[in-house]
Protein backbone atom coordinates (compact mmCIF):
# COMPACT_ATOMS: atom_id res chain seq x y z
CA UNK A 1 0.00 0.00 0.00
CA UNK A 2 0.92 3.73 -0.21
CA UNK A 3 -0.37 6.24 1.15
CA UNK A 4 0.17 10.78 0.57
CA UNK A 5 3.13 11.29 1.37
CA UNK A 6 4.28 14.90 3.31
CA UNK A 7 5.40 17.24 -0.29
CA UNK A 8 7.97 19.92 0.29
CA UNK A 9 8.11 22.47 -2.43
CA UNK A 10 6.45 20.19 -4.30
CA UNK A 11 8.64 16.72 -3.34
CA UNK A 12 7.58 14.39 -0.96
CA UNK A 13 10.13 14.04 2.20
CA UNK A 14 11.53 11.03 3.08
CA UNK A 15 11.74 9.83 -0.54
CA UNK A 16 8.04 9.35 -0.66
CA UNK A 17 8.17 6.68 2.45
CA UNK A 18 5.73 6.79 4.81
CA UNK A 19 5.53 7.27 7.78
CA UNK A 20 8.23 9.94 7.61
CA UNK A 21 9.92 10.30 11.04
CA UNK A 22 9.80 13.68 12.81
CA UNK A 23 11.73 14.24 16.13
CA UNK A 24 10.64 17.03 18.58
CA UNK A 25 12.42 20.33 19.94
CA UNK A 26 11.62 21.06 23.37
CA UNK A 27 15.00 23.23 24.36
CA UNK A 28 14.18 26.22 26.76
CA UNK A 29 16.82 28.31 25.62
CA UNK A 30 18.84 28.98 22.34
CA UNK A 31 21.79 27.86 23.81
CA UNK A 32 19.87 24.36 24.98
CA UNK A 33 17.82 24.16 21.53
CA UNK A 34 21.04 24.73 19.71
CA UNK A 35 22.70 21.69 20.99
CA UNK A 36 19.98 19.71 21.08
CA UNK A 37 19.18 20.38 17.19
CA UNK A 38 22.49 19.43 16.47
CA UNK A 39 22.35 16.16 18.52
CA UNK A 40 18.84 15.54 16.97
CA UNK A 41 19.74 15.53 13.63
CA UNK A 42 22.32 13.76 13.57
CA UNK A 43 19.93 10.83 14.18
CA UNK A 44 19.03 11.84 10.96
CA UNK A 45 14.96 11.91 11.56
CA UNK A 46 13.01 12.70 8.17
CA UNK A 47 11.85 15.98 9.91
CA UNK A 48 12.28 18.06 13.49
CA UNK A 49 9.22 19.73 15.31
CA UNK A 50 10.67 22.92 16.96
CA UNK A 51 7.86 22.75 20.06
CA UNK A 52 8.47 27.01 20.40
CA UNK A 53 6.07 26.32 23.55
CA UNK A 54 9.08 25.43 25.68
CA UNK A 55 11.39 27.92 24.39
CA UNK A 56 11.83 30.78 27.07
CA UNK A 57 12.79 33.83 25.62
CA UNK A 58 8.82 33.66 22.73
CA UNK A 59 7.85 37.03 24.27
CA UNK A 60 10.85 38.66 22.68
CA UNK A 61 10.59 38.15 18.98
CA UNK A 62 14.04 39.45 17.98
CA UNK A 63 15.52 36.61 20.23
CA UNK A 64 12.42 33.88 18.66
CA UNK A 65 14.02 35.00 15.48
CA UNK A 66 17.61 34.15 16.25
CA UNK A 67 16.69 30.92 17.93
CA UNK A 68 15.03 30.14 14.86
CA UNK A 69 18.01 30.46 13.06
CA UNK A 70 20.21 28.70 15.41
CA UNK A 71 18.08 25.88 15.15
CA UNK A 72 18.03 25.98 11.12
CA UNK A 73 21.95 26.08 11.28
CA UNK A 74 22.07 23.32 13.21
CA UNK A 75 19.41 21.22 11.82
CA UNK A 76 21.95 20.16 8.66
CA UNK A 77 19.49 20.42 6.10
CA UNK A 78 16.52 18.69 7.50
CA UNK A 79 12.94 20.33 6.75
CA UNK A 80 11.86 22.17 10.23
CA UNK A 81 8.20 22.28 11.44
CA UNK A 82 7.11 24.93 13.38
CA UNK A 83 4.97 24.27 15.99
CA UNK A 84 2.87 26.09 19.24
CA UNK A 85 1.13 23.72 21.06
CA UNK A 86 -1.16 25.49 23.22
CA UNK A 87 -1.35 24.82 26.80
CA UNK A 88 -5.21 23.30 26.41
CA UNK A 89 -3.97 21.26 24.10
CA UNK A 90 -1.29 19.64 26.12
CA UNK A 91 1.53 21.79 25.12
CA UNK A 92 4.00 24.44 28.24
CA UNK A 93 1.95 27.70 29.27
CA UNK A 94 3.09 30.77 27.83
CA UNK A 95 3.28 34.34 28.97
CA UNK A 96 2.51 35.32 24.69
CA UNK A 97 -1.12 35.93 24.18
CA UNK A 98 -2.70 34.58 21.08
CA UNK A 99 -2.92 37.58 18.67
CA UNK A 100 0.94 38.18 19.79
CA UNK A 101 1.33 33.90 19.08
CA UNK A 102 -0.48 34.49 15.31
CA UNK A 103 1.88 37.38 15.02
CA UNK A 104 5.28 36.04 15.93
CA UNK A 105 4.22 32.58 13.34
CA UNK A 106 3.85 35.46 10.75
CA UNK A 107 7.06 36.69 11.20
CA UNK A 108 8.84 33.27 11.26
CA UNK A 109 6.79 32.33 8.45
CA UNK A 110 8.13 35.11 6.55
CA UNK A 111 11.72 34.20 7.53
CA UNK A 112 12.69 31.22 5.44
CA UNK A 113 13.47 30.21 9.24
CA UNK A 114 11.61 27.28 9.00
CA UNK A 115 9.65 24.57 6.73
CA UNK A 116 5.92 23.67 7.64
CA UNK A 117 4.03 25.15 10.06
CA UNK A 118 1.39 23.90 12.67
CA UNK A 119 -1.94 25.11 14.21
CA UNK A 120 -4.62 23.73 16.11
CA UNK A 121 -8.19 23.60 14.75
CA UNK A 122 -9.54 24.68 17.62
CA UNK A 123 -8.33 28.23 17.64
CA UNK A 124 -10.17 30.76 17.20
CA UNK A 125 -10.78 32.09 13.26
CA UNK A 126 -8.92 35.22 12.71
CA UNK A 127 -5.82 33.51 13.99
CA UNK A 128 -5.77 30.49 12.09
CA UNK A 129 -6.83 32.68 9.20
CA UNK A 130 -3.62 34.77 9.32
CA UNK A 131 -1.69 31.64 10.11
CA UNK A 132 -3.22 29.82 7.38
CA UNK A 133 -2.01 33.08 5.02
CA UNK A 134 1.18 33.38 6.14
CA UNK A 135 1.88 30.36 5.02
CA UNK A 136 0.03 30.25 2.03
CA UNK A 137 2.57 33.63 1.08
CA UNK A 138 5.36 31.96 2.25
CA UNK A 139 4.90 28.32 0.48
CA UNK A 140 4.97 26.51 3.62
CA UNK A 141 2.94 23.66 4.14
CA UNK A 142 0.26 24.25 6.72
CA UNK A 143 -0.79 21.27 8.97
CA UNK A 144 -3.50 21.46 10.74
CA UNK A 145 -3.76 19.75 13.98
CA UNK A 146 -6.23 18.60 17.27
CA UNK A 147 -4.84 16.71 20.53
CA UNK A 148 -6.87 15.30 22.98
CA UNK A 149 -4.77 14.40 25.99
CA UNK A 150 -7.53 12.89 28.03
CA UNK A 151 -9.56 10.54 25.73
CA UNK A 152 -9.85 9.16 22.56
CA UNK A 153 -13.52 10.74 20.93
CA UNK A 154 -15.57 8.28 18.91
CA UNK A 155 -15.05 7.16 15.43
CA UNK A 156 -17.20 9.79 14.18
CA UNK A 157 -15.72 12.76 16.07
CA UNK A 158 -12.09 11.58 14.86
CA UNK A 159 -13.89 11.71 11.24
CA UNK A 160 -14.99 15.10 11.75
CA UNK A 161 -11.84 16.88 12.90
CA UNK A 162 -9.44 15.20 9.95
CA UNK A 163 -12.36 16.83 7.95
CA UNK A 164 -12.58 20.02 9.38
CA UNK A 165 -8.57 20.27 9.06
CA UNK A 166 -9.06 19.79 5.24
CA UNK A 167 -11.79 22.28 4.90
CA UNK A 168 -10.13 24.35 6.61
CA UNK A 169 -7.06 24.80 4.05
CA UNK A 170 -4.70 22.19 5.88
CA UNK A 171 -2.18 20.49 3.60
CA UNK A 172 -2.14 18.08 7.00
CA UNK A 173 -4.33 17.16 8.79
CA UNK A 174 -3.04 15.83 12.27
CA UNK A 175 -4.85 13.98 15.39
CA UNK A 176 -3.73 12.98 18.63
CA UNK A 177 -5.32 11.19 21.19
CA UNK A 178 -5.05 9.59 24.37
CA UNK A 179 -6.25 5.87 24.72
CA UNK A 180 -7.68 3.94 27.70
CA UNK A 181 -8.00 0.84 26.30
CA UNK A 182 -6.57 -1.12 23.04
CA UNK A 183 -10.15 -0.26 21.82
CA UNK A 184 -9.58 3.10 21.41
CA UNK A 185 -6.45 2.23 19.85
CA UNK A 186 -8.18 0.52 16.91
CA UNK A 187 -10.52 3.34 16.41
CA UNK A 188 -7.75 5.89 15.81
CA UNK A 189 -5.90 3.94 13.10
CA UNK A 190 -9.72 2.99 11.58
CA UNK A 191 -10.71 6.16 11.27
CA UNK A 192 -6.63 6.90 10.43
CA UNK A 193 -7.62 4.96 7.66
CA UNK A 194 -10.78 6.26 6.30
CA UNK A 195 -9.30 9.62 6.19
CA UNK A 196 -5.97 9.18 3.93
CA UNK A 197 -8.82 7.48 1.85
CA UNK A 198 -11.24 10.27 1.37
CA UNK A 199 -9.18 13.08 2.30
CA UNK A 200 -7.00 14.30 -0.61
CA UNK A 201 -3.96 15.76 1.83
CA UNK A 202 -1.69 13.65 3.87
CA UNK A 203 -3.17 12.33 7.31
CA UNK A 204 -1.24 11.98 10.42
CA UNK A 205 -2.28 10.31 13.77
CA UNK A 206 -1.15 8.67 17.21
CA UNK A 207 -2.53 7.36 20.46
CA UNK A 208 -0.33 8.52 22.73
CA UNK A 209 0.83 7.24 26.18
CA UNK A 210 2.36 3.42 26.63
CA UNK A 211 -1.27 1.71 24.95
CA UNK A 212 -0.98 3.74 21.63
CA UNK A 213 2.69 2.61 21.15
CA UNK A 214 2.06 0.80 17.87
CA UNK A 215 0.26 3.22 16.29
CA UNK A 216 3.35 4.87 16.18
CA UNK A 217 4.85 1.83 14.65
CA UNK A 218 2.33 0.51 12.33
CA UNK A 219 -0.09 3.84 11.97
CA UNK A 220 1.78 4.21 9.24
CA UNK A 221 0.22 1.22 7.04
CA UNK A 222 -3.05 2.33 7.92
CA UNK A 223 -2.55 6.04 6.53
CA UNK A 224 -0.44 7.83 8.52
CA UNK A 225 2.58 9.87 6.74
CA UNK A 226 3.99 11.02 9.98
CA UNK A 227 5.24 9.45 13.20
CA UNK A 228 6.84 11.43 15.64
CA UNK A 229 10.09 10.36 17.92
CA UNK A 230 12.33 10.85 20.20
CA UNK A 231 15.74 12.27 18.93
CA UNK A 232 17.09 14.42 22.86
CA UNK A 233 13.37 13.90 24.81
CA UNK A 234 9.94 13.64 24.02
CA UNK A 235 7.08 16.24 23.93
CA UNK A 236 4.47 13.72 24.33
CA UNK A 237 4.00 10.52 26.37
CA UNK A 238 4.77 7.81 24.50
CA UNK A 239 7.12 8.33 21.76
CA UNK A 240 9.58 5.54 21.01
CA UNK A 241 13.62 6.40 20.51
CA UNK A 242 14.40 7.54 16.82
CA UNK A 243 16.54 3.98 16.22
CA UNK A 244 13.88 1.42 17.70
CA UNK A 245 11.26 3.58 15.15
CA UNK A 246 13.80 3.24 12.16
CA UNK A 247 14.38 -0.44 12.88
CA UNK A 248 10.49 -1.37 12.98
CA UNK A 249 9.85 0.70 9.99
CA UNK A 250 12.24 -0.88 7.92
CA UNK A 251 11.02 -4.81 8.71
CA UNK A 252 7.60 -3.70 8.17
CA UNK A 253 9.30 -2.61 4.52
CA UNK A 254 10.74 -5.39 4.05
CA UNK A 255 7.95 -7.48 4.97
CA UNK A 256 5.48 -5.36 2.71
CA UNK A 257 7.69 -5.30 -0.32
CA UNK A 258 8.50 -9.69 0.28
CA UNK A 259 5.43 -11.50 2.02
CA UNK B 1 -2.28 -4.70 29.02
CA UNK B 2 -2.41 -8.24 29.57
CA UNK B 3 -3.92 -10.84 27.63
CA UNK B 4 -4.37 -14.46 28.24
CA UNK B 5 -1.79 -16.75 27.47
CA UNK B 6 -1.62 -20.16 26.34
CA UNK B 7 -0.89 -22.05 29.19
CA UNK B 8 1.06 -25.91 28.78
CA UNK B 9 0.48 -27.86 31.46
CA UNK B 10 -1.22 -24.98 33.74
CA UNK B 11 2.13 -22.83 32.64
CA UNK B 12 1.88 -19.80 30.88
CA UNK B 13 4.46 -20.32 28.08
CA UNK B 14 7.26 -17.62 27.15
CA UNK B 15 6.98 -16.59 30.84
CA UNK B 16 3.55 -15.54 30.37
CA UNK B 17 4.24 -12.46 27.40
CA UNK B 18 1.98 -12.03 24.81
CA UNK B 19 2.32 -12.88 22.10
CA UNK B 20 4.45 -16.37 22.21
CA UNK B 21 6.62 -16.54 18.67
CA UNK B 22 5.81 -19.96 16.92
CA UNK B 23 8.18 -21.38 14.19
CA UNK B 24 6.78 -23.85 11.81
CA UNK B 25 9.03 -26.97 10.62
CA UNK B 26 7.75 -27.67 7.10
CA UNK B 27 10.33 -30.42 6.14
CA UNK B 28 9.60 -33.06 4.22
CA UNK B 29 11.59 -36.48 4.99
CA UNK B 30 13.04 -37.19 8.61
CA UNK B 31 16.85 -36.08 7.90
CA UNK B 32 15.30 -32.78 6.73
CA UNK B 33 12.80 -32.20 9.57
CA UNK B 34 15.58 -33.13 12.26
CA UNK B 35 18.12 -30.39 10.43
CA UNK B 36 15.48 -27.95 10.33
CA UNK B 37 14.09 -28.66 14.18
CA UNK B 38 17.76 -27.97 15.14
CA UNK B 39 18.46 -25.24 13.29
CA UNK B 40 15.18 -23.47 14.38
CA UNK B 41 14.90 -24.43 17.84
CA UNK B 42 18.68 -22.37 17.87
CA UNK B 43 17.06 -19.17 17.10
CA UNK B 44 14.64 -19.85 20.32
CA UNK B 45 11.29 -19.02 19.62
CA UNK B 46 8.86 -20.07 22.25
CA UNK B 47 7.67 -22.77 19.96
CA UNK B 48 7.49 -24.99 17.15
CA UNK B 49 4.80 -26.02 14.78
CA UNK B 50 5.20 -28.97 13.11
CA UNK B 51 3.21 -28.92 9.88
CA UNK B 52 3.14 -32.84 9.51
CA UNK B 53 1.16 -31.90 5.93
CA UNK B 54 4.74 -31.49 4.37
CA UNK B 55 6.04 -34.56 5.93
CA UNK B 56 6.23 -36.91 2.74
CA UNK B 57 6.09 -40.47 4.83
CA UNK B 58 2.73 -39.37 6.66
CA UNK B 59 1.34 -42.71 5.36
CA UNK B 60 3.55 -44.70 6.86
CA UNK B 61 2.64 -44.78 10.97
CA UNK B 62 5.92 -46.03 12.25
CA UNK B 63 7.55 -43.33 10.24
CA UNK B 64 5.86 -40.83 11.43
CA UNK B 65 6.46 -41.61 15.03
CA UNK B 66 9.74 -42.21 14.51
CA UNK B 67 9.89 -37.85 12.81
CA UNK B 68 7.71 -36.91 15.71
CA UNK B 69 10.58 -38.47 18.00
CA UNK B 70 13.13 -37.24 15.69
CA UNK B 71 11.31 -33.54 16.21
CA UNK B 72 11.05 -33.57 19.96
CA UNK B 73 14.55 -34.60 20.62
CA UNK B 74 15.89 -31.95 18.60
CA UNK B 75 13.85 -29.05 20.14
CA UNK B 76 15.65 -28.69 22.84
CA UNK B 77 12.94 -28.74 25.37
CA UNK B 78 10.66 -26.34 22.97
CA UNK B 79 6.87 -27.16 23.06
CA UNK B 80 5.73 -28.61 20.33
CA UNK B 81 2.25 -28.05 18.03
CA UNK B 82 1.42 -30.85 15.70
CA UNK B 83 -1.00 -29.88 13.10
CA UNK B 84 -1.96 -31.10 9.94
CA UNK B 85 -3.02 -28.64 7.84
CA UNK B 86 -5.89 -29.38 5.48
CA UNK B 87 -4.99 -28.63 1.75
CA UNK B 88 -8.67 -26.93 1.71
CA UNK B 89 -7.30 -23.87 4.22
CA UNK B 90 -3.62 -23.90 2.47
CA UNK B 91 -1.62 -26.97 3.55
CA UNK B 92 -0.33 -29.65 1.17
CA UNK B 93 -2.46 -32.08 -0.27
CA UNK B 94 -1.82 -35.34 1.36
CA UNK B 95 -2.44 -38.59 0.72
CA UNK B 96 -3.79 -39.98 4.04
CA UNK B 97 -7.42 -40.29 3.92
CA UNK B 98 -9.17 -37.93 6.63
CA UNK B 99 -10.03 -40.94 9.36
CA UNK B 100 -6.30 -42.11 8.78
CA UNK B 101 -5.32 -38.64 9.72
CA UNK B 102 -7.52 -38.38 12.17
CA UNK B 103 -5.86 -42.47 13.35
CA UNK B 104 -2.45 -40.32 13.30
CA UNK B 105 -3.53 -37.68 15.39
CA UNK B 106 -4.44 -40.00 18.06
CA UNK B 107 -1.43 -41.56 17.48
CA UNK B 108 0.76 -38.54 18.01
CA UNK B 109 -1.29 -36.94 21.07
CA UNK B 110 -0.80 -40.89 22.82
CA UNK B 111 3.19 -40.62 22.01
CA UNK B 112 4.10 -38.29 24.52
CA UNK B 113 6.25 -36.46 21.57
CA UNK B 114 3.99 -33.39 20.98
CA UNK B 115 2.85 -30.57 23.38
CA UNK B 116 0.10 -29.16 21.76
CA UNK B 117 -2.39 -29.85 18.77
CA UNK B 118 -4.00 -27.95 16.33
CA UNK B 119 -7.22 -29.28 14.08
CA UNK B 120 -9.15 -27.27 12.01
CA UNK B 121 -12.93 -26.07 13.12
CA UNK B 122 -14.55 -27.26 9.64
CA UNK B 123 -13.46 -30.54 9.93
CA UNK B 124 -16.02 -33.01 10.35
CA UNK B 125 -17.68 -33.59 13.62
CA UNK B 126 -16.27 -36.90 14.21
CA UNK B 127 -12.80 -36.53 13.43
CA UNK B 128 -12.84 -33.19 15.52
CA UNK B 129 -14.65 -35.08 18.38
CA UNK B 130 -12.17 -37.97 18.04
CA UNK B 131 -9.21 -35.05 17.62
CA UNK B 132 -10.60 -33.29 21.05
CA UNK B 133 -10.88 -36.77 23.03
CA UNK B 134 -7.20 -38.01 22.53
CA UNK B 135 -6.22 -34.07 23.30
CA UNK B 136 -8.19 -34.45 26.47
CA UNK B 137 -6.91 -37.60 27.22
CA UNK B 138 -3.50 -37.03 26.77
CA UNK B 139 -3.68 -33.38 28.68
CA UNK B 140 -2.51 -31.92 25.65
CA UNK B 141 -4.32 -28.25 24.77
CA UNK B 142 -6.10 -27.96 21.70
CA UNK B 143 -6.16 -25.19 18.98
CA UNK B 144 -8.91 -24.93 16.99
CA UNK B 145 -8.46 -22.79 13.84
CA UNK B 146 -10.17 -21.67 11.24
CA UNK B 147 -7.73 -20.17 8.16
CA UNK B 148 -9.28 -18.06 5.01
CA UNK B 149 -6.38 -17.70 2.19
CA UNK B 150 -8.71 -16.21 -0.07
CA UNK B 151 -10.29 -13.40 1.59
CA UNK B 152 -10.97 -11.95 4.82
CA UNK B 153 -14.63 -12.54 6.14
CA UNK B 154 -16.46 -9.61 7.51
CA UNK B 155 -16.30 -8.47 11.65
CA UNK B 156 -19.37 -10.97 12.38
CA UNK B 157 -18.27 -14.09 10.50
CA UNK B 158 -14.57 -13.88 11.91
CA UNK B 159 -16.56 -12.97 15.37
CA UNK B 160 -18.69 -16.50 14.48
CA UNK B 161 -15.71 -18.54 14.10
CA UNK B 162 -13.53 -17.44 16.83
CA UNK B 163 -17.22 -18.05 19.34
CA UNK B 164 -17.13 -21.67 17.02
CA UNK B 165 -13.64 -22.93 18.18
CA UNK B 166 -14.54 -22.04 22.41
CA UNK B 167 -18.21 -23.86 22.04
CA UNK B 168 -16.49 -26.65 20.56
CA UNK B 169 -14.07 -26.99 23.34
CA UNK B 170 -10.95 -25.34 21.82
CA UNK B 171 -8.40 -24.32 24.83
CA UNK B 172 -6.77 -21.88 21.92
CA UNK B 173 -8.80 -20.08 19.13
CA UNK B 174 -7.17 -19.34 16.18
CA UNK B 175 -7.96 -17.71 12.84
CA UNK B 176 -5.93 -16.73 9.64
CA UNK B 177 -7.16 -15.01 7.05
CA UNK B 178 -6.10 -13.06 3.81
CA UNK B 179 -6.17 -9.23 3.48
CA UNK B 180 -7.00 -7.34 0.45
CA UNK B 181 -6.67 -4.28 1.83
CA UNK B 182 -5.47 -2.56 5.49
CA UNK B 183 -9.58 -2.13 6.08
CA UNK B 184 -9.49 -5.90 6.13
CA UNK B 185 -6.24 -6.28 8.63
CA UNK B 186 -7.76 -3.57 10.48
CA UNK B 187 -11.05 -6.06 10.84
CA UNK B 188 -9.26 -8.96 11.72
CA UNK B 189 -7.19 -6.44 14.85
CA UNK B 190 -10.35 -5.94 16.12
CA UNK B 191 -12.03 -9.09 15.55
CA UNK B 192 -9.25 -10.16 17.81
CA UNK B 193 -9.57 -7.97 20.37
CA UNK B 194 -12.80 -8.51 20.72
CA UNK B 195 -12.68 -12.05 21.08
CA UNK B 196 -9.53 -12.46 23.70
CA UNK B 197 -12.08 -9.44 25.81
CA UNK B 198 -15.19 -12.16 25.36
CA UNK B 199 -14.05 -15.92 25.26
CA UNK B 200 -12.02 -17.48 28.74
CA UNK B 201 -9.40 -19.15 26.22
CA UNK B 202 -6.01 -17.45 24.41
CA UNK B 203 -6.87 -16.16 21.02
CA UNK B 204 -4.57 -15.97 17.58
CA UNK B 205 -4.83 -14.11 14.62
CA UNK B 206 -2.93 -13.27 11.69
CA UNK B 207 -3.45 -11.00 8.47
CA UNK B 208 -1.36 -13.04 6.04
CA UNK B 209 0.57 -11.85 3.13
CA UNK B 210 2.51 -8.51 2.61
CA UNK B 211 -0.40 -6.34 4.16
CA UNK B 212 -0.96 -8.12 6.85
CA UNK B 213 2.70 -8.22 8.22
CA UNK B 214 2.01 -5.12 10.93
CA UNK B 215 -0.48 -7.89 12.00
CA UNK B 216 2.43 -10.43 13.25
CA UNK B 217 4.10 -7.39 15.00
CA UNK B 218 0.58 -5.49 16.60
CA UNK B 219 -1.61 -8.35 16.92
CA UNK B 220 -0.42 -9.25 20.44
CA UNK B 221 -1.40 -6.03 21.66
CA UNK B 222 -4.61 -6.07 20.17
CA UNK B 223 -4.92 -9.76 22.04
CA UNK B 224 -3.37 -12.27 19.80
CA UNK B 225 -1.39 -14.90 21.79
CA UNK B 226 0.63 -16.30 19.50
CA UNK B 227 2.19 -14.81 16.26
CA UNK B 228 3.95 -17.37 13.73
CA UNK B 229 7.64 -16.32 12.68
CA UNK B 230 10.35 -17.67 10.06
CA UNK B 231 12.65 -19.62 11.09
CA UNK B 232 14.23 -21.96 8.27
CA UNK B 233 11.00 -21.70 5.73
CA UNK B 234 8.10 -20.21 6.22
CA UNK B 235 4.84 -22.23 6.16
CA UNK B 236 2.31 -19.34 4.86
CA UNK B 237 2.79 -15.73 3.25
CA UNK B 238 3.82 -13.07 5.26
CA UNK B 239 5.63 -14.62 8.09
CA UNK B 240 8.91 -12.46 9.15
CA UNK B 241 12.08 -13.86 10.36
CA UNK B 242 12.10 -14.94 13.90
CA UNK B 243 14.60 -12.24 15.14
CA UNK B 244 12.99 -9.59 13.78
CA UNK B 245 9.99 -10.33 15.27
CA UNK B 246 11.71 -10.72 18.55
CA UNK B 247 13.08 -7.20 17.88
CA UNK B 248 10.04 -5.45 17.62
CA UNK B 249 7.98 -7.14 20.46
CA UNK B 250 10.97 -6.40 22.76
CA UNK B 251 10.24 -2.79 21.51
CA UNK B 252 6.62 -2.73 22.04
CA UNK B 253 7.27 -4.10 25.15
CA UNK B 254 9.68 -1.72 26.64
CA UNK B 255 6.92 1.25 25.20
CA UNK B 256 4.37 -0.59 26.74
CA UNK B 257 6.36 -0.35 30.11
CA UNK B 258 7.74 3.27 29.78
CA UNK B 259 5.37 5.72 27.68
Amino acid sequence: MSFRPILLAGSPIAGGRTPAVCAPLVGRTTAVLRDEARRVAALRPDMLEWRVDFFEAAEDRAALLEAAREVQAAAAGLPILFTRRSAREGGQPMTVSEAGMVERVEAVCASGLVQLVDWEIEGDAEGLQRVRGAAQRHGLPLLLSFHDFQRTPPAEVLRAKFQRAASLGADIAKIAVMPSSMEDVHTLLGATLEASRSLAIPVVSMAMGPLGAASRICGGVFGCALTFAVGAAASAPGQLPIADVRAALAMLERAGRAG
